[in-house]
């Protein structure tokens, strides 16, 4: 069964289509979704939906793992506009019926690497580790939606393993 | 020609359909769009998406007009989930194939008051007149909606005059 981790913003998204076999995981699809800082937003927006419908039609993940939204934000201005894109991907991606899940980065972090304030670095390795890749993923919204889609992954073999229980 | 002004909520979005024909400016509909916070996130937006595309199909509001983002935001958390909303909207209302206008918080006070620091207060009376009502226009959200419509409306005039002359 395929899920896809996503990292939303509005420059760049980063997803990640991984299936998650009996003791296996691996990595189906991977990349970003970019839109133009010169296009209107609303344009914009309709890219990335389109982009992303595309990406789901596809390989039809049975669910979606984006990071949950925090209490704070550093960049409020920032954060606002990734919010527009993140609100659109979860509207796609709930319309085509995947079920959506929402993972603290303290929980992605603590699965990962055992440790909830785990550094970027650490992150990449783990996931360099998880699907024995040749190099740290990259760039940093593949590396990051790959970390949301192994745990989504595991979330979701869990769920199974307990259904069969 | 149409016009729609949002004020856009997660929970509550404002809009208010304003007709502007030559002297002349009418409320067509103004209301609410609510979503359940209990409900799960993606689920609240395929709501408010098809609730507002339901207006839109109903009066195809030739602009739709809101607020701009703002520089700074007091409730960062807050701003981050309104513009879940936002997104949805705008890819909403540009796939209709309306054009969307954006105006800041001072331009729509200056415009309708005078003042770009005009209160809450100074902005209702000016909508009340602008529209001839019997009381001031409640709640918030559509009072927000129409004082954005109205500066969509206006817009819209001047441009024909200009494109006139």
């Amino acid at each position: 069964m395929d899920v896809c981790g996503i990292d939303p913003g509005l420059g760049t998204t980063g997803y990640a289509v991984i299936r998650a076999g009996a003791g296996s995981l691996n990595i189906i699809e991977a990349g970003v979704l970019t839109t133009n800082s010169r296009t209107a937003i609303d344009h914009r927006l309709i890219e990335l939906a389109d982009g992303f419908r595309e990406v789901l039609r596809q390989w039809e993940p049975a669910v979606v793992g984006v990071e949950q939204l925090y209490a704070h934000y550093k960049h409020p201005r920032t954060a606002v506009q990734m919010a527009h894109a993140r609100g659109v991907l979860l509207e796609t991606a709930a319309r085509t019926g995947a079920s959506i899940r929402h993972f603290s980065a303290t929980h992605i972090k603590r699965y990962l690497t055992g440790n909830g304030r785990a550094s970027k670095l650490q992150i990449q390795r783990a996931i360099q580790t998880a699907f024995n890749l040749a190099a740290l993923p990259e760039p940093n919204d593949v590396a990051d939606a790959l970390a949301v889609g192994v745990c989504c992954a595991r979330d979701l073999a869990d769920a199974r393993l307990e259904a069969a229980v």
